[in-house]
């Protein structure tokens, strides 16, 4: 079994977000009193903050009063829902989307991620992805079997663009890549791909015929009014090509688990197979909270989007002042990823350090990619006044361990 | 990408449970005129018939209310479910559990298969596993790379036990067998294993340093006051042993995925591994109606098994009467399998001409081992008459086709 054990190595948990509790802490270099206030968990989103979508509880209520036919839907989906949904996210992302055989429904976008990767990685078979990105990309290719191609991605550079590499990417995708996933708005940075950049991924992917999955997870979250760009509207794109989206981050409907993935139907026909093995379908019941979605009160998510802003808006203005640290604007989502100065422990006892003395709660760099190892994330979906005096706390730590 | 192509070759769906919706027909040899009635979907019980435990929409709702904390749990669940439901369980199963490091909560027993599978099986790894049983555990092995050991049931051999081949059984663990994975009740025949097949399976699991997997799914619906024994409880049994549970169905509970695994500590954490890139965790809300689970009213347990044994008993007398028909009496569970003598079309073709002709769905046998070529499977979970009248024509059916 070492082979396995080998495998499950590489897919630790120890440091992922909302993990925290099992941590044990270990020997670390406590300076100074303990700093009160409300305890901030920044490894995810408040939803007691920012609460679920208006009239999510009713719609699971009519989901389980339907009884036995919203229970056992087709593995993919119930079909009215998809019906829904396939319009809803077509209209959204500029390009059409069948309901039959263009899109499933799944518990969580984490298991829409993990659904298309098992689709379409085999083993040995070279996966390009960003660096940061998503903590979840890296160990799914290492399940799957696959080899990681890193592609860096230099966020800190510009303000214009993402910053990927695109030269690298060719480079990569020349040298027999099959797949390029990777998320926009990017988590952890709050980046949004330009324009250009989404125009050139999808002629580049189809040029070398590789595949792609664009995880669009806080694309209704877009900050200052900035143009976002759904790869699949583009008219040059791939062959092979799966969008994945869900109500889990500013709709604050994480607790129901609901997700989609929409695109080429072959592949969707395997996710579907797949999910089939993994747990049959997305609760029932949980599937009807659907219907709130892209419907929501007028003003709702503009609303929510001014709060966000806002809280990112004050945040960014503590971490400025700050000699040192460098970070930017988030763009989409609710992220901020900061790069600190040298401190005198590693990064990685500093975010227990936080813990045990702010009770601030953040996540190691290195879950985004080997090379962080000075950076940390932040969710800052979170109460404002809350938010803003965890960032304080944390900041004045942070000064008792600065080098 | 041939390889993949292969393996989702080898997990399609087309005659899964639940599926029969996507089913292209094609050309049926169709005799006679259809016959009304009630349609009865005999792929899964029917909860409007049996309904959801009393209490648990109610459970899921404070769920809800509680907000955050319970939309995001530890990976393996919420702490405080997992006490209660340990406690539960180890009563029930007679042999303690540990809160802390034995159990995970999963998205459906589906997916603690899933979970249990993908941390035991590796690449080539021999897994033995029943025939007939539970459709998915041969998918499971083909995903994960591994290679099957089918061991035979002569179910209809006998009453007094199971029927499994346990010399059989023993050769496989000899020669080289990594894991044996098996339903008690067995899905399809609703068949209990003796307490000497238990004891013997247990100890030479132990002798031959098997890991097992014990998938006791329906395990509280035993009709007759039979005796059930759990491995788990057993003094002789090696050292990796994983048992899987769930509310999903006698508590009809299927529309909100719950499930649970408990057993080896080392096998439960690389389980919440693997669930933290499958889907993150079982619905935050949704872990919350496992308050319900072990909690029924008084007597309300006693009173679904009842119910269910009626149904069994009047099936089993229509279908007894029919010439050739074989048939074993359920001793848990809501399944029966039955064999039908030679017919002029093949049982496949005759699965969607009953749901042409008479509106009943049953499934074929072959999707629980490819040698039951004449067998099908119905859950008898559904309204009383409503299933007698579906066995009533499917057997009218069944005699213009016999041969």
């Amino acid at each position: 079994m070492s082979k396995l054990d080998d495998k499950f190595a590489k897919i630790g948990i120890e440091n992922a977000p909302g993990q925290e509790k099992r941590q044990r802490t270990g020997k670390l270099d406590i300076r100074g009193e303990r700093l009160l206030g409300t305890p901030v968990d920044f490894s995810h989103g408040d939803v007691n903050a920012h609460e679920p979508t208006p009239g999510s509880f009713d719609a699971f209520q009519k989901g389980f009063e339907k009884g036995g036919s919203q229970a056992y839907t087709e593995y993919r989906g119930a079909r009215s829902i998809r019906e829904d949904v396939a319009t809803k996210i077509a209209y959204f992302t500029g390009a059409s989307v069948d309901s039959d055989s263009e899109i499933i429904i799944t518990p969580g976008t984490q298991c829409a991620l993990f659904l298309a990767m098992g689709a379409l990685v085999g083993e040995g078979d070279k996966v390009a992805i960003v660096e940061p990105d998503y903590f979840a990309n890296r160990k799914l290719v290492e399940f799957f079997g696959g080899q990681l191609a890193p592609i860096q991605m230099d966020f800190l550079g510009t303000d214009k663009r993402s910053g990927i590499d695109l030269v690298c990417l060719e480079e990569a995708f020349k040298s027999g890549t099959r797949l390029f996933l990777f998320s926009n708005p990017n988590n952890p940075t709050g980046v949004i791909y330009s324009e250009d950049e989404i125009r050139k991924i999808a002629s580049l992917a189809k040029k070398y015929d590789v595949a792609l999955i664009v995880d669009e997870l806080y694309s209704r979250q877009i900050f200052d009014n900035r143009p976002y760009f759904h790869l699949r509207a583009e008219k040059e794109k791939p062959d092979t090509l799966i969008t994945i989206l869900g109500p889990s981050k500013t709709e604050s409907l994480s607790g129901f688990r609901l997700g989609v993935a929409f695109g080429s139907p072959a592949i969707i026909d395997r996710m579907e197979r797949l999910l089939a093995i993994v747990s049959l379908r997305a609760s029932g019941y949980n599937q009807s909270v659907l219907a709130t979605w892209f419907s929501e009160p007028k003003g709702w998510i503009d609303h929510r989007i001014a709060a966000h802003q806002a809280i990112r808006d004050e945040i960014l203005e503590k971490l400025r002042k700050v000699e040192g640290i460098k970070v930017r604007t988030t763009e989409g989502g609710s992220y901020l990823f900061a790069e600190l100065p040298p401190m005198e422990v590693p990064l990685k006892d500093f975010v227990k350090i936080v813990r045990h003395l702010a009770d601030v709660i953040i996540t190691p760099g290195t879950e985004f990619g080997p090379q962080f190892e000075n950076s940390f994330r932040i969710n800052f979906s979170q109460n404002h006044e809350a938010a803003i005096s965890g960032i304080e706390r944390l900041l004045t730590i942070f000064e008792r361990y600065r080098k």
